[in-house]
């Protein structure tokens, strides 16, 4: 298994991204390619007093780097040296299995759909990070990649986001709910009217366990292994839950130190004070992965360190290793409307 | 200061209702119609030992009770002797000054805007609940009343939250936030970014202070002061906050149970632990205001205990003596749109 590292992208390019390969390389058994200028990762492997560079990592120089103030629908062709095009495209020519990176997100969705396509037949990628639920957590589908959708796009969202739950998250039958506010059929806009319809059928053909629709305190506390939504809802999901999550963690800091005695009692539930930052922290799981695109790509977390480096490598291989493009290649005449659209359903 | 309890709505009622009437007519000198039941209101209060109607307490009887099993749109009509019709027909014909209920939102909405009316050019009434941000607590404008909205109500949510926020929550020149998927004025949807122009141009007329598009996670950690939003998103956000916080308190929970120790610590931070409980309660609000009707109405949480309702009726005397139907019928000329929609503008 070999993995494509764009070494130039995130706050912390490109020292944790290089030191979270390199524990990658140790730790996970993986093989990677590092993508950027390649005296700036040889720099900081010797800084880490690395001299020759060690079995399973190699060095693709590209002498340029997509910034954030860059346009992201055309920065990978405007810049044609960038560390991000270049991985693409080792990644489409079959160089490796998988890339990561934590760069700008538009930019990266953009290029991996310009360079490495969609699977044939997927109208849009989506962005599917795995968020923390009180069954141990669900994927999101979509979260951003593509704000107004059709119906359709949210069929396909469906199939894809059940495919990772079962083979990224090892979930058996994993139930799939459409993200709505209220469970009843006629809830929500005609999106969400006209995409049920769709899911129901799906799941009547035994194709995806669906669940009907799930409000947002019910996705959270783990009614669905799969929350089905637009990228402009997801988003506001996604951000919510962080939001208020960051927001609370404040308030329990706050607490804890306010005096001695609070602070002993801190050290007294350290154990579980861990434990509760691991639940709220992003760089646990890594990245979120890009689905529907004919290779794994998976996004970063923006300011992730080494740590989440490793673990955005961790996932990247586990996507690559699950069959989740062979699935929904195959299964792709049941994901898409005739032409015509709902009409004719 | 008198309100109009409905005395038959909510998981609690007719129990909680009254008693919670009966605080607030003792601990907030208002006082207190109950529509309901007289039979079963008398019950309560012989059972809590009052035996004589206590001053400030009215009696108005409704036989009938909307459950949340009839049709929200036509309840109202169909039971006509319901304590939600008779509740509202008493607030239109001025007996009282506000109205307040924790039985079915969607019964009240639809009953508040045929009976009671909205004001003279509004579109569309909104639920305005406040919600626990950083910069202790934001308006949130819509939660759930129109799921797919305009421009034009966004514009009007965003005047009318702003009156509840500078009246209702003392806020000077409250920050008015559109609630978005980035920052960026292209961000969104045609709804987001028809919107955005609409308010930047109140902005630049003085009328409001808009501070442009807020994500979804900076709304959380307070941002602005009026976050607005259609009725889909709003209710995504809302219950995405209550379910993480409802997720994280039960993780807390679990956290502290551990042992003899964890419980030790505990007590060392019960004080902090109460006011994070505080923070998250519903019940400390008391309700969420429909805002954009001719009188005040205010829809307590269906789960409402006496603290809850007593608070809720704390919460319609303050929107009532608030002046904002004033200000919103003043100045209602600013928030429409010339006949053509946005092409004129």
């Amino acid at each position: 298994m070999k993995i494509i590292v764009d070494a130039m992208g995130g706050d912390n390019a490109p020292v944790s991204n290089v030191r979270g390969a390199l524990s990658a390389v140790r730790e996970l058994g993986v093989e990677v390619v590092l993508v950027g200028r390649g005296e700036e990762i040889l720099k900081v492997l010797k800084e880490d007093g690395v001299d020759d560079l060690p079995p399973g990592v190699e060095i693709a120089h590209a002498s340029e780097v997509v910034e954030m103030c860059d346009n992201p629908a055309t920065a990978f062709k405007e810049k044609k040296d960038s560390s991000l095009t270049v991985g693409l495209n080792l990644l489409k020519n079959g160089a490796a299995d998988a890339f990561v990176s934590a760069g700008s997100t538009g930019a990266i969705l953009s290029a991996a759909t310009l360079l490495v396509k969609r699977i044939r037949g997927i109208r849009r990628a989506a962005l599917a990070p795995v968020v923390p639920t009180g069954a141990g957590g669900a994927v999101l589908i979509d979260c951003g990649a593509t704000a107004e959708c059709t119906p359709e796009y949210l069929l396909q969202f469906a199939f894809m986001g059940s495919y990772y739950a079962e083979r990224v998250l090892g979930r058996p039958e994993p139930k799939v709910g459409l993200l709505n506010i209220g469970v009843e059929e006629s809830k929500g806009m005609d999106l969400q009217r006209e995409a049920y319809a769709l899911l129901k059928q799906a799941g009547e053909a035994g194709r995806i366990h669906f669940v009907g629709n799930v409000e947002a305190r019910e996705a959270v506390y783990g009614a669905a292994d799969v929350i089905v939504t637009d990228g402009y809802s997801g988003n506001i999901f996604l951000k919510t839950m962080e939001g208020t999550g960051g927001f609370l963690a404040r308030q329990l800091k706050a607490m804890f130190r306010k005096s001695l005695l609070t602070k002993l009692a801190a050290l007294m539930v350290s154990g579980g004070l861990k434990q509760f930052k691991k639940l709220m922290d992003a760089g646990e799981v890594g990245g979120t992965a890009l689905v529907g695109i004919s290779k794994p790509v998976i996004k970063a977390h923006g300011s992730s360190d080494d740590f989440a480096i490793k673990n955005a490598i961790r996932q990247a291989a586990a996507f690559a290793s699950a069959g989740i493009i062979e699935d929904i290649t195959e299964n792709i005449g049941h994901m898409r409307l005739p032409v015509g659209g709902m009409e004719k359903i």
